[in-house]
């Protein structure tokens, strides 16, 4: 097994150094992808909102127009926090335990920093737990009290959150305790506000129920709480019921004495009340039965399982090594139980994008997940295909084949309200025919190919022959957006047109191993044939006079951006510069030739990749998260170790720094599962491409090692790269066949380990970037 | 001169088919483009709304998106309808006079007629009047009154209606007249409907005043009305004033008697009540001292002269003959006082698209008025030069050199909602440019061009210079929207580079003959060798495998529309397929090319232009009314006259036939002046360019004869075309140099008139149009 150091596996905020108060909140969130709690104080009034989301409970809002025109979503979703019935409220001899520094850091950036040792929060990464120590002095008496807390919410039940508290007093105190106290403060707010209303909320000593609603989408959710108080002997803890807020607890502590106080919550949310109080009630029981130490056990082996697939062990970048952990582990926070209900593009963190699921989901976590949580990838995938009638009804008012899943959603419907970056993005749907193909290689599971993966496949190929056409040049796709939302409603987007071949081909050779599901979908032997001659004469745009693919037909025709007036370096650009200028120009939002060349373009070769790496990285100013991954991947594979190196760590760093600072409103998910892919794909050099594993790993000059595993065809392999040798192990499955640097190794349980010598690095001149668009920790 | 018949030169409501009873409100409206007065009935609560129109009130009304980005029009503008102060409210006997057939046509398709002889109206072409004759009973008592009522809005005066009121009793009986009956009835009413609210309404025997005010724009009207009545010998007329409502008339009539009343009412609007109250003042009592007569005399003056310039007699078709005058009309009518108001696209007829401004202005409507109202053309494009600092602003705001005047606008500002249909169509840069160049060319007016044209074409050529850009195969103009509002945000639109060079090359020939003007706005001979550079290299883009010129570059490799399938024949596409499907595909909502071969396309020769109108003849649906007239142009000159007869049909008679099912929102006043186009531009042949004016006429098999005047630089000529022979004669001017089908033709005072034989027309065979979407009167 790989040797891991015990540190850094803790994230501690006294050492962020974030742009917001609320980005800690987001920075420290725990999860598991159906109920999300951000870090926020248990106080209410504290000016972070509500912290706990739950991915079924959502508003609609309608969606207003300037200009409405035919097929323009009606109705938006928007996740809306919900009561956090975690809370319990302390105060100590009558003073509420309200310390500001922890609970809401300043504002002011050059605010005092909080790493006092008297109040501190720690993410532990390898367990999975939230802990907090606090010493808090109370003003009217001048007793202090040590509050600690441990939190978690556990990756393998649904929606339970559990907190253990411990008070310790250094005088006589007196404590009292208020579950839930900020009850009701989720509600909406002014009439526009969308939220949920509190329908009824109830504190009994046992523990309390509240049931709150989000009013025009009927999306109601459920919880119950209870306590469990356990006190040293001659404490007296007793609960008393005739306070109007319902029942409190109170503590009579003499100094050196402590109490302990674990509560349990468990939420449903959906849209039958009836099940979700039953739902609700058998939840709290089960994680009662299961009590504080089963749960913490339950997570940790949970976690042990994670790391042990997932980990990227990574020598010579203690900061790289923490941040790396730190984006997996939200990764599967965002992911664990999103089985019904998908992956966020925010995760659980944030209300930011609405709680939108995107093609984030597919392009960017998944392939991640089917070697770190493959059941995760497939749950997401299966929630996909639960939303088919919804794809097939928006393909049909759209007048196309096929499916066309929604640009943005959080039920299945199309909820984004500018169809130029949205409904025109159709290739969202090859993204999930891709993922379904991918995880199939990946895993080998042949009842999810037949089951899911099919029926993704049939109806996005039917998409993709329908909405192109051929003409004697080839087989076009036009009037498009592709992953660049800098251009829109382009001809043979050279990203879109590649992954629709994927997808067309993907979905030929399912059916062939699956007639049957084929036969029941309706496909024909000449309808497989048109999927690959479409494939086969799929256009590549490509620009003679230089030598690039073009990123769409006609891309390098367009004007160029001009970098060096100043105006035109103020970032994000488009809120500087209106659509109809940056549309026309030659400058790019985010990795889309670049991600075609990540993820679809084995056929191109790589100086010629080099040359348009070079030619994009120049114009491709990244004002989205979604970039770095691919510059990553493709940075490695042209010759820049080093420059993949450095997306890599802005990818990892991106929530713990808040380099967007926009961690407020939530994680960056697809940008933190990019770390894994920058550091996996990109200096590992790992290619899978239908039953074939390819590694060509390229260690920067800063690393001395990188180490991981991964997962084909039901077999793990850990790859342990050094700057002058790599070891290749199996660690479960009977074989393993793959390839170091296009050399075969084939590792089997009899010679389960093989060491490949590690030819010395290319080191090509990094490509420049765009005015202050250089990665933010290059060193380059 | 010319003979003319006198008929037809009225339009009889009650010979009109039209689809909706508010249309007919629209078809005879009376206007003079400050102020409009739709045909609504005198009495309140008639469910067509408030009848009048101001072209400067309007209500600022929020801008609403579902995701709103920079530079988005923040502020909509909405012409909202103000008080019918006009309007008297007669009873008979304490009965309202309210007989429904005339005033409300019954909304079922199948309802009776409205050709009975009791009530009915008529629209005076030559003179310019609204005659109305109801002959009414009154249920209480059985008596019978004859109203008959005429009433004109004068094109030679700024805010003024005058009515004219007969009444004649055939029994004995009591008359009262209520004035402004409805006042306050314009009065918003939901709080969301934009709308005038009643600050003031008073009435006196001496006449009416009202006050109204648009809240959030702060846009005032104040009208002020005067009565005089005249009745015979024996008949009391008095004024009472101790109704709640103000000064009520009553008339005693005995069988046989008759009453005469004129209400005469002045409009002014604008923002500054005083300024208001005193222009409105001063309007009553000018028009007072003119007097019915001499109102109703400077309006027949006044249109005589408009006929005699605009008429254009058609010999063989009596029912085209009426519409194309009614269409003249209507254009004069919806232009003769808008200066400082700007010509709107529905005229004031209506509130449809808001009462904004558009490119049909200058396109459509300015070609026309040069030769038959050059006064009111000048005003318009004066109104756009006062405009310059808002496009000047929003040039800026967009990142742009020079102006950018808005796709649509009351105030000058920007109001488009939806920017790949708006801010996306530069071309109404260029068409404001040209129609400055063409108007100078037309009028030989010096001062206009010094003062207005160099100040319009400079800032509009700067725009061209920099929305551009050169590459190796010459100019380009990236991500704009042609005309064509079916395909958006496209690379090198034909027309647009086409008027793009026009403008460019208008503007350095300005400079250079205003060298004065041009070094006040800072124009070097390098800049306007920059602009002809870019002229000269400008691309037109061309299919060499189909051998046609394309809309922009690769339309004619996009995907075609299936017309064979019957959901794709449901029109307009735009309210039954997305813009997303319908943008990527080779279908035209309303002529681009064959707009571009009409106005900037000399250099082509006329055998490309037959293929290029075939082309895209067959897939042009028409479902915009800016598209026959165009068609009706290029169909004459490839050789379709019968065709191009059909679509001039079309143009002239699209609101009196209720062609789109929308005249109840306004007039077409774009296609009505096309009717004009189509006449003369199409079959008369009439070109001008530059200092030269072509004639080269083509008669449909149906006509024995059009004839028409045409103005060159200052000098007029009629133009009078029969089969076989053509006559020329200059009827003011000292000389004009035409050509006949190429021919030199000079004509001088001393020898005025020449003829010329007319060669057989060429009738080559019709291209197919799109189903159902041949022209409405085609026989061909």
């Amino acid at each position: 097994m790989l040797h891991r150091s015990d540190d850094p596996w803790h994230v501690r905020q006294s050492r962020l150094d974030l742009h917001h108060p609320a980005a800690a909140a987001s920075v420290l969130t725990l999860s598991n992808g159906y109920l999300g709690v951000r870090a926020v104080p248990e106080r209410p009034g504290h000016g972070l909102g509500p912290g706990t989301l739950l991915a079924t409970v959502y508003e609609e809002v309608p969606h207003t127009y300037a200009e409405r025109a035919y097929a323009y979503p009606a109705v938006d979703e928007v996740l809306v926090p919900v009561v956090d019935a975690w809370a319990l409220g302390w105060a100590v001899d009558g003073d509420p335990v309200d310390a500001p520094p922890a609970d809401m850091p300043p504002a002011e950036e050059d605010g005092p920093r909080h790493d006092t040792p008297h109040d501190d929060r720690v993410l532990d990464l390898r367990r999975g737990v939230l802990d907090r120590e606090q010493r808090w002095t109370a003003p009217s008496t001048g007793a202090t009290v040590t509050l600690s807390s441990r939190r978690l919410v556990p990756l393998t039940r649904r929606g339970v959150v559990a907190t253990r508290w411990r008070l310790r007093a250094e005088a006589d105190v007196t404590l009292t305790a208020r579950p839930v106290p900020g009850c009701g403060h989720a509600d909406a707010g002014p009439a526009q506000e969308p939220g949920v209303r509190t329908l009824t909320c109830r504190h009994d000593p046992e523990g309390s129920a509240v049931h709150q609603r989000a009013e025009r989408s009927g999306r109601e959710v459920v919880v119950r709480t209870a306590h469990e108080v356990t006190a040293e002997d001659g404490v007296a803890a007793t609960w008393s019921t005739d306070d109007p807020h319902g029942a409190v607890l109170t503590v009579d502590l003499r100094a050196g004495q402590s109490v302990e106080v674990v509560v349990l919550a468990a939420y449903a949310g959906g849209s039958d009340p009836e099940a979700l109080h039953t739902q609700a009630d058998a939840e709290l029981r089960a994680a009662r039965a299961a009590g504080w130490s089963g749960l913490r056990h339950e997570q940790e082996t949970e976690l042990a399982g994670v790391w042990a697939r997932g980990d990227v062990l990574v020598a010579g970048d203690d900061e790289l090594q923490q941040a790396a952990r730190y984006a997996l582990l939200q990764v599967v926070q965002a992911s664990a139980q999103a089985d019904g209900a998908g992956i966020r593009a925010k995760g659980l963190a944030g209300t930011g994008y609405h709680g939108h699921t995107f093609w984030d989901s597919e392009c960017f976590v998944l392939p991640v997940l089917d070697h770190v949580l493959p059941r995760a990838a497939a749950d997401h995938l299966r929630w996909r295909h639960a939303t088919l009638p919804q794809a097939r009804a928006r393909a049909v008012e759209l007048g196309l084949p096929g499916v066309t899943f929604p640009w943005r959603t959080i039920s299945g419907r199309e909820c984004s309200g500018y169809w130029p970056a949205g409904t025109a993005a159709f290739h969202v749907n090859a993204g999930i025919g891709m993922a379904a193909a991918r995880h199939v290689a990946a895993t080998g599971d042949e009842v999810f190919d037949r089951d899911v993966a099919v029926d993704l496949l049939v109806p996005t190929a039917r998409l993709w022959a329908g909405r192109g056409h051929h003409t004697p040049d080839g087989f076009r796709i036009d009037g498009v957006t592709g992953p660049d939302e800098y251009t829109a409603v382009v001809d043979n987007n050279t990203y879109t047109n590649l992954v629709a071949r994927e997808n067309l081909r993907a979905a030929a050779d399912a059916c062939e191993r699956h007639p049957q599901v084929a036969a029941r979908l309706g496909v024909t032997a000449t309808e497989r044939a048109e999927w690959r001659r479409a494939a086969d004469r799929m256009m590549v745009p490509h620009s003679a006079e230089l030598g690039v693919t073009e990123q769409h037909e006609g891309f390098t025709r367009r004007a160029p951006w001009d970098f060096t007036a100043p105006e035109n370096t103020r970032y994000p650009l488009q809120e500087h510069h209106p659509f109809v200028e940056i549309y026309r120009r030659q400058v790019t939002k985010q990795a889309d030739l670049v991600l075609a060349l990540h993820v679809a373009a084995d056929d191109i070769p790589v100086e010629q990749k080099r040359r348009d790496f070079a030619y994009y990285e120049a114009i491709t100013v990244r004002d989205s998260s979604l970039s770095a991954p691919a510059q990553a991947v493709v940075a490695a594979e042209v010759g820049h170790p080093d420059l993949a190196y450095a997306y890599a760590r802005e990818c990892a760093l991106i929530d713990l720094s808040d380099l967007r600072a926009s961690s407020a409103e939530g994680l960056h998910v697809a940008a933190l599962a990019g770390a894994w892919t920058a550091l996996v794909v990109g200096l590992g050099g790992l290619r899978q491409r239908g039953d074939a594993v390819h590694l060509t790993p390229r260690l920067p000059r800063r690393l001395t090692r990188i180490a991981f595993t991964v997962l084909q065809a039901g077999a793990r392999v850990e790859v342990d790269v050094r700057q002058d040798v790599v070891a290749y192990r199996l660690l479960s499955g009977e074989e393993a066949r793959l390839t170091h640097h296009g050399d075969p190794v084939h590792l089997t349980t009899a010679a389960p380990e093989q060491e490949r010598p590690q030819p010395p690095a290319e080191h090509h001149p990094s490509p420049p970037q765009p005015p202050h668009r250089h990665p933010v920790f290059d060193e380059t």
